[in-house]
């Protein structure tokens, strides 16, 4: 008798993550200790060493609720039962930027960095599955930044792959309880204080109630697509940028109008954001709106003066020239 | 004292979708009575007067409700106290094909182009909002056909044009109610047997509830970056079918494997769609699964045997080319 068809699909799609990393790696499983994560690491432990791979996990201790060290302790424990060593655990001090969420996401990828860097791993194996893809997109829906931030999380990122980005959380859940390893349900995971369990837990169910069953999985199908387009029109734009760059030094960039005309408005666009950080604006404070005034510097020309960017940076039309620099532009 | 704000960004928004209409041509809007198409009439009746150009309306009755002939006559006479003219009632047969949504809206607009054509009209004014895009853009994603299902409504299509796609409805609401216009509430838009009905009712106000209010600005915006992006990935895909077709007849198109593998994913994708169109299957029932399949005979080659298409075609590949053709190819 098989493995039961939870189980063999988080081993088959392990696998399929895992068919590049060369022989003897060592590769690692981050484990909350919740389903999505436990059931991954399960999976790592069966097929790392059928494929010549050493195999280990990491667990993070936020230090955000009390007995999470004792918690991080037991899921250590758990998983190096499953056959996975080395087994840390790595303890995090939160800080406060970004807001909770993005606080610990930024301290828990430090910790598994430094972890993986320590231990030489090839690849850290993430839990993330269709569903928290599908809460991704919404939540870059929701900020309108436009597809970029639709293609959600990537199923391959440097050394950390996501080998469960296909399947539905209820395949982890069904895998934990065929292998009858007890998940364990983090609090936060029902705190509404957070976005994301406010997309899981309301806005998720009304799309599938309104707009019928399938929506996580065209939500996670249309990350993919996105991430596609996305990555096609950078490529694109770069070498766009090379052509239209007349000269190019940190402070003052200047591009010819004539090549930014042949250019599609995406990849115009594209242009003009690259240039202007190529010439010194923070990307975070680079909005689409100053993009866009730029732009009609390109498109809607008549006689306007300069735009100001942020970076104390300004951009100017001049003989068929623009030119993005420090202002002001002698 | 000037016109009331809501008022003054109806006309302001009119004014700029006709700007390229040339002098003394008619321009038709197409009113249901709602308030968006109403308030839109009135921003026309008032605007187009100012910029040389004739000025007329369109309403349709699609027979679906007791009363409905009746009720478009009102909004006939309503518009023409606008002083919009000539001002037609259509008269429709609504189908069955596709649902009661898609059959009723291919009645409407076969009707609305063949009056366009009779009373020579350069262009036809919808009332759509930036709700209705925002609607169109949740109901895009739920089928997660991509990119392009995500880029909404255009605000220029042929001769119909969008004015108001920038605008939310509550601004022809309350234009309406400056203007002392009384809106007529289609029941058909309470109906909860219509998907986009239950979309505007139910999942908007949850994710403005959950994610905040900007959601049905910032779905909009999507759509705007979503069309541009396909647009220019279109574009490219088109050159690049040129560049990688060797030969090219309804029934049988062939590709060069080396060209299709210079292509980035997002572009080879549409090359293969555009070449399985171009060798004659229905776009129609061409799935992104068929296109998968395809490009794996490129990208994953094996030795495959050949791929069934639509419309009785294969796709095979042969000594480094890619043939797509009536099968069984020879």
């Amino acid at each position: 008798m098989g493995p039961h068809p939870a189980v063999a699909d988080v081993r088959r799609a392990v696998r399929e993550a895992l068919a590049g990393v060369e022989e003897g790696a060592l590769v690692l499983a981050a484990c909350s200790g919740g389903a999505d994560s436990l059931a991954l690491s399960a999976a790592l432990a069966f097929v790392a060493p059928r494929m010549g791979l050493r195999a280990g996990a990491l667990t993070v201790d936020h230090g955000l609720q009390p007995g999470s060290a004792g918690r991080a302790a037991t899921v250590a424990e758990v998983v190096r039962g499953l056959g996975l060593d080395p087994v840390e655990v790595l303890t995090v001090t939160v800080g406060t930027a970004g807001g909770p969420e993005a606080a610990a996401r930024d301290a828990r990828y430090a910790a598994l960095a430094e972890a993986a860097d320590r231990l030489e791993a090839q690849a850290v194996l993430l839990g993330h599955t269709r569903d928290d893809q599908a809460e991704t997109v919404l939540l870059g829906l929701a900020r309108g930044s436009g597809p970029r931030s639709l293609s959600g999380m990537a199923a391959r990122s440097g050394r950390y792959l996501r080998p469960l980005l296909g399947l539905p959380r209820a395949t982890t859940v069904a895998a934990c309880r065929a292998l009858r390893l007890p998940p364990w349900d983090d609090p936060h995971n029902e705190d509404p204080r957070f976005t994301r369990v406010r997309v899981r837990r309301h806005v998720l169910p009304v799309l599938e109630k309104e707009l019928g069953p399938g929506v996580a999985e065209a939500l996670a199908r249309t990350a993919g697509m996105a991430r596609e387009d996305a990555d096609a029109l950078d490529g694109w734009a770069e070498s766009a940028y090379r052509n239209c760059a007349l000269s190019d030094i940190e402070g003052s960039v200047t591009l010819s109008v004539d090549e930014l005309e042949t250019l599609p408005d995406a990849v115009r666009r594209r242009v003009l954001r690259r240039a202007a950080i190529a010439a010194g604006a923070p990307p975070g404070a680079l909005s689409a709106a100053h993009v866009l005034a730029v732009d009609r510097l390109v498109t809607r020309w008549h006689g306007q003066k300069a735009v100001d960017l942020p970076g104390g940076l300004s951009a100017v039309r001049r003989y068929g020239t623009l030119i993005l620099a420090i202002s002001p532009i002698p």
